[in-house]
């Protein structure tokens, strides 16, 4: 039986990005993948999303290794959100400063490209090898391949697997496993906004479309193709409008036309895709250690998150770069040790965003259409332009900055806190220009303080 | 392939105990094992306590099927708490009312009997059936069993295999199966008090003796043969007194010398036990949904708890009862509606005991060890008997009722309230007997109208 240096569990996004860290260091990798390749093929899976939105954490990572240049013309910059109401007025709320965007990608493509770019770097790729077991004593990782068994140990193994990992299910049965997987009420569905006959975008394609309704939203972002990706985020049964009550084309007609008209006119296959597209599931994941000896899961296998801040991708490459920091400073002698590291280090940050993820859902779905909001935005967005190390918006400090995700997170609390008592003014709509702007900086260096 | 009416997987107390109500209406029932059958020998097991504590939902649950009669000559009654301070002065703080008692009672003997019952009854045993993986579609069960694979299908899956369960992991990887497992800081080891040399009982028999050290406790429960098991309750890591810093002989003598010598005093092969005993983990297990189909979580492979409520068998007990009395009213037809209504009606009462075992905890090993902790107990009591409908102690709703957890835990959290008010006066120690019971009671009134 063969040794491989390396194997990594997962030929997808992360997975692929950090097969191509380590063979920049000499390392033997080896890629092992359940899927066929499908290089070839049109991208299709049930369950994921099609698009993602790349942004500086993501950016950063692929800078690194030379492949910023190569992945940048394939993706669109969005600007900001725009806001569609229920008699279809839209509003734009942008996400930062001018010339700030989060990146629409098509997540095939993307993968493809990574997978091409691992092999021509000298990554062993095993397709079609679909992970049964991992004996965490002997490092032993058992296939299925061929219709037949195939064992091979390995000095390190990185599970890259995702939400459903092999690797991690094996660590779930080692004692002092902390393991969580949870389910939101809601589900979603992908549906799509064709180009017009002109072949031109049916909407802006700079901005991320939402048609927020409170406990439900529509989002829409934009393809190279010119069409547009578009999610309907329901809940599962148990309200009004939810997905168990969706049963034919005329309940799909009156749920568009009542709610989410503007779309409608729009989408000229709704009822065919609605009825055709799977309903999927969305799931949180945190678990703690992650890592048993020289074993380490990554990425969504450690800490799958809801995308409603679009940094699952995002996050998993920083994990990318975290790790290949650490090994810059330990080497690659010293496994565990990086590991171990790795892990301490890196566990107060994905908590931290997969709970900002599971609040930005209520923000997006409901807060966005509240002309408060608007205004709040516009008074973060003034304080971060006078006060540009001292107060920087949240959504900012997680998406146009490499911050710690962890710190983020607290600083977003305690600029909370202040907004709230900002906009608790009932005069705000009118005097928002007006406020003591250095009042509310003292309040946050007061809050910091404590 | 033969296809069974009724699969239990393990023949653990629950599944041994539900074999016997399913075979009572004439049900074909099989239990898998994945033990041999060690009947004929001496009980060891890593990793599970030795004693259980049999209270009244656990009687409730063998009194319906006439084993009543049976166990009781096993288990010996403790009345109450005997705690001993670091100088050995002991205080005794009594359950509930004189002749309320929890039973102490050995796991392995306990088992045994209910086998020989279920065998009795005509249960069919299968021993040393590893259960490898349950195909939920077809409720196939696929054992390791003779060094060869062995495929059996069910009418009916019962998944009492406990908290490493194999019909959950196949549920875990359901869409929508939300699951948790959480490891507590502490560890145990069990440990001996034999027979004095006059072949006594080297302290009280009749309650359960308390080591309460703070972050740490030692306890022991009565065996029939005269000795006591004790169990050593420390974290792992990170304290002064933790099990990764006692190292050797001379470490453990230390710790019991300085914290429970008393105890020591009792204890001649304590250092050879406690080098050759294996220290173990102790694991909260809460999952939803608990059915998939005609298949069903059942005890501690649905809500696996820490120790310190001594409900872990007796919870178990009362899900059979209530499994049992649903069927009584539905049949055993409708396996699906009678598993639907299971889950829904018991998950917040195992949820409710799971967070009271957590929460009893720290009221063992810190609380029990204050002074004022005795004079609460004495209000309590006092309350109950003058009101005893109306103030029932949350341990004797617990232990002596076999009211709903919810309910007793919802009840218990307003008498803590009022309890936490009533003891923040000063004077408590010497005006405790002289209080306004009567506005106490009027307090709860109160507080339930809201």
């Amino acid at each position: 039986m063969k040794k491989n240096e390396i194997s990594i569990l997962g030929a997808g996004l992360i997975g692929s990005l950090l097969s191509i860290y380590f063979k920049k260091r000499g390392l033997d990798v080896t890629i092992f993948e359940k899927r066929a390749d499908n290089r070839q093929q049109e991208y299709k899976e049930e369950g994921r999303s099609i698009n993602m939105a790349l942004s500086d954490r993501g950016w950063r990572a692929l800078d690194k290794i030379g492949l910023k240049e190569k992945i940048m013309p394939l993706a669109i910059p969005m600007y900001g959100r725009k806001i569609h109401d229920e008699h279809g007025k839209t509003s734009f709320i942008p996400y930062g400063k001018e010339n700030q965007a989060i990146y629409s990608i098509s997540r095939g493509k993307f993968n493809r490209i990574l997978i091409d770019e691992a092999e021509k770097a000298g990554v062993n790729l095993a397709f079609a090898h679909r992970c049964e077991d991992v004996d965490l004593r002997s490092n032993t990782l058992t296939f299925f391949h061929n219709n037949g068994i195939k064992n091979v140990t390995s000095e390190v193994i990185i599970g890259a697997d995702g939400a459903y990992s092999s690797l991690r299910m094996a660590m779930q049965k080692q004692v002092r496993f902390n393991y969580r997987q949870e389910y939101i009420t809601h589900g979603y569905k992908e549906l799509t906004i064709p180009a017009t006959v002109n072949g031109e975008f049916a909407l802006d394609p700079n901005a991320l479309h939402i048609w927020p309704r409170g406990k439900f939203m529509l989002i829409a972002l934009p393809n190279p193709d010119k069409s547009f990706t578009c999610t309907l985020f329901l809940p599962f049964e148990g309200t009004k409008v939810c997905f168990e009550k969706i049963n034919d084309k005329d309940d799909v007609a009156a749920i568009f036309k009542t709610y989410f008209d503007d779309a409608y006119q729009l989408m000229p296959n709704l009822t065919e895709e609605f009825l055709a597209n799977p309903t999927s599931a969305l799931i949180n994941i945190e678990c703690y250690p992650w890592v048993q000896g020289k074993s380490l899961l990554i990425g969504d296998a450690s800490h799958a998150m809801v995308p409603f801040y679009g940094q699952g991708m995002n996050c998993g490459f920083e994990d990318v770069f975290v790790l290949d920091s650490l090994i810059d400073k330990l080497g690659t002698n010293v496994w565990e040790l990086v590991f171990a590291k790795f892990q301490k280090q890196r566990k107060p940050d994905t908590d931290a965003i997969c709970q900002l993820a599971l609040e930005n859902f209520v923000e997006m779905r409901d807060a966005v259409s509240d002309p408060k909001f608007l205004i709040r935005k516009k008074i973060e967005a003034k304080l971060h332009a006078l006060y540009p190390n001292d107060w920087i918006p949240l959504y900012t400090m997680v998406t146009f900055s490499t911050m710690p995700y962890a710190e983020a997170y607290a600083q977003g609390k305690l600029q909370e806190q202040i907004m709230d008592k900002v906009m608790a003014n009932p005069l705000i709509t009118q005097n928002w220009d007006k406020l003591d702007y250095e009042d509310i900086i003292d309040q946050l260096d007061a809050a910091k303080a404590v």
